[in-house]
């Protein structure tokens, strides 16, 4: 399996809902430093996963309706606690949105799995990683 | 698959035995930047893989009972050279069986998968991964 | 001159009043990785800088007091810009007054400079750094 | 699984073939800071996957074969884009070769994936990763 | 003082003249990652050292009139050996000569002293360091 | 001011005296990933601060001497404290030393300042930095 990574990041305020949380209960905030990866089989007839340009403004685009916002505040996550697991698999969306839509280049529907990794301070981090059909 | 990784360290001094080691058959000792990552298909009613507070306090509390030793003196690793390797497979299975005593709270017995690396170097690690089944 | 540093980190929400900050004027939010550097011309009898241990309980400590806090509250910091470059100098101000207070013990009296880097992103930081006479 | 992570680099000049690359079209270089992670099921004798000293030393010497050069005049690379991703797939496919050979010692068969990643900068990365059966 | 730093990267092929350099003589390539620290003694209204935003872009634009080149090409390089050391000593000047244009708005103007590190590898980097007058 | 720094590393077991010390009083080891700065005024005639091959070979070779050792066993730091603090000032005048002697050539008898960092984990360091006159 072949791979590409992307890396960008967002500053964003928060605060979280459940006693499990302690001190993040209260609005506090994070940057997250995002690492998008993307996984094929067999390379395109250029000899590469993706755009590796493109795939860095996808990221970019993406991490802009996020960044430098409150998220308790947008609609979309409302009733949700965006931790860092799911803040993974709202990225993970976003990029497989984005290559659906072509985004990416038609090259880019090779792509059979992904991974996204925010990592939250240098001594913590998560993901979301799952395969993905860009064919059907 | 969704997944956190918690950070943390320990320095201790050891020697192996065996000619592959070269002169790292003389005591010696090493940091080990120790990353554990947990993972999981699905997030918890809180949005979370576990509590990665409780997380990171079992990996302190585990590395403790070896910080600041000599290895070589350590009753249960006698005989045996503990390696970067062997010693990714000793906190993966301390970490196992924290979560099985409750350590991490009930929610981590949603955990199905564990992956355990220690960095002994800025050029060298070594990792032990494997599948969990908490719910037996 | 020898120094010592160590690192911790706080996960804070604010905003800033300012055309220069752009879309950072929204309320968002910042991981800040904080490295403390503490630096004298001479070693102590033990062969130390400072006790490296309480140098970083006395940073966690520090820390704690702004941590998952939205720093647009808290009372000292009215009408000013919790900048990088801001908070830097905070803490900076905050280990002094705990050398003074005798928090990293009495050895730590000959410390005379100390520079204080607060890393925002991978891509970002700033610092405040200056002499100190801990002995006057 | 158990898995052993060297570290080396190499610095290299070369152009790429393809209007999707862009400026990247023209020659230019990378430095490639380069990590081949070795895996197995169970430990040898000595408890380690491979000796990392032989390890290390196979990936400097299949390195040097490309470090400092032009990919561009290579023969082997004629009418190919040497992309980050390619050049994982290269590596790889040298690691496998040499232990065939040998170079990492008689324990070195065990080995049943190798994944080798090329970082080209902090914020972008590729790897090829596949399993082996090397007691064919 | 107060300092913020940037980071940006290049990626460029080259050459050295000279027996020091041995198989650097080669045309061969490296990724450059820059880092930008402006230092300033107080700061300006808005509690900032520069701009960091149009400090990045500053340094980007800088970089782009290198990035994706061959150095050996660049008339104003020739007959110079565009080594780590001296490109950080380039990227120093350009730097400088953006304050002065008023490319980082004319707060700017309070800089002092700006360090530039180019890091070549993970093991290896080169810096050039100096004070700036702006007000001259 | 220029600078050229290089990195290696050293793994060693030791142990220390004094309450100071709390657990690290026990025979314990760390890896101590080592940064060495070389700085100066002007650039020689080929375009460096020294020659970086030479300055890494330079830099094994020392370390060489403590690695894979018990720091308490070498007669050289009978009743010293190995701190990190100390061994940055040791790998420092082992540098000078080094210099004097022509190991890195005669250009880098221009050398004015060398900065000696030792990582001992991700989150503390400890270094050595004073000014030298070569020429004397």
């Amino acid at each position: 399996m072949y791979s590409v990574t992307v890396r960008d990041h967002m500053m964003i305020a928060h605060s979280f809902k459940g006693e499990v949380f302690g001190p993040a209960q209260r609005l506090h905030g994070a940057t997250y430093v995002v690492d998008v990866e993307l996984s094929r089989a067999a390379l395109d007839a250029d000899g590469i996963v993706v755009d590796i340009g493109r795939a860095g403004e996808t990221l970019k685009r993406l991490l802009a309706d996020l960044n430098f916002r409150n998220l308790d505040e947008i609609p979309a996550f409302a009733g949700r606690n965006t931790t860092t697991e799911f803040l993974a698999r709202f990225v993970y969306d976003g990029i497989v949105a984005a290559i659906r839509r072509g985004d990416l280049g038609p090259g880019a529907a090779g792509v059979e799995r992904i991974k996204v990794t925010l990592h939250e301070s240098h001594i913590a981090s998560a993901s979301f990683e799952a395969a993905v059909d860009m064919r059907g």
